[in-house]
């Protein structure tokens, strides 16, 4: 009832579409009434839900997170560099959780579920947990 | 276990309580010991929890909200023209889980649950899921 | 399977590990797989999960939502003059959500749990919700 899956990113910043994963790993289960749960096991990265029908979308979460949060900041202390990328994880969230019912996930009809990275490019990894009830 | 609910927006930007819609929700079900997961299936509108009593918070909240994520920005590519409120919606998160004990849900003092429209006024809908356990 | 806690912040903006409560919450129960829920029941505080490991990154975010989120602003009306860690409390969250596999938290091996304080000092309280699924 758990799966792990592995993601490799392509940019420092980028949403990955992942609803057909958390879709498999829920029909897997045949469970029919309970909740998934999407779960990033990173500190600069996260999961999102947002609109899957017009990229544009992403590019614009992805651009203006870009001027809330820039790379540089002559305040940041950590020597990686990257702590932009751990607020954005922060904000963003390490998990999500959407009831599932007859067996589907409840999503919106505009939604998809997105892996968040905000350090990239890298080797990532997220599990779907699916809990019946 | 699972229970649908409406709600009619009246502004652009607004947060409405809906704690007592979740309560409802729990108590129909009976159960004691578990978790309550609120979850929002809209891409411009998000669920969370703050104060309840002054709303002035509330404002508050809106208010940098807007300062934060304007509705304009040159470089939002997106037609509808409301990447803002797609942003604020992954800020704020699609859904709340809070733990349910002795029957009731183990919300603080000053904790009411919002469902908050960003892109509004609309439509929209919002699910309640109670899980025992 | 529910477990409370009393937490003492020391400074108005903080964030404290609590991954070793969460653990022994988890490990008291004896729950092999499930998911273990994080709550805080306050407007002003929240969760979060991010780097343990150099506490320069908890120092580089709080510094950078002092500054995204400034105490003051003209335009706030809340009398209590916290508008800005009501809103940090919103983007935080009031919870998190992580599965449990093998009798163990599915942490990243930097990940650490946070209490997240931002109009401290205060006494808190947060809880820990395990499910067994």
């Amino acid at each position: 009832m758990i799966e792990k899956y592995s993601i490799n990113t392509n940019k420092q910043s980028e949403m990955i579409h992942i609803t057909h994963k958390v879709r498999q790993a829920v029909q897997k289960t045949g469970i029919q009434e309970g909740i998934a749960v999407i779960y990033c096991p990173h500190t600069t990265a996260g999961i999102t839900i947002n609109e899957g029908a017009d990229p544009d979308v992403v590019h614009d979460i992805l651009m203006k997170f870009d001027k809330i949060f820039p790379w540089k900041d002559k305040d940041y202390l950590h020597a990686e560099g990257n702590s932009a990328a751990h607020i954005k994880a922060s904000c963003m969230g390490s998990s999500n959780t959407i009831p599932i019912t007859g067996g589907q996930l409840l999503l919106g009809t505009w939604q998809s579920i997105y892996f968040c990275e905000f350090d990239g490019p890298r080797h990532r990894t997220y599990y779907v947990k699916v809990m019946e009830g």
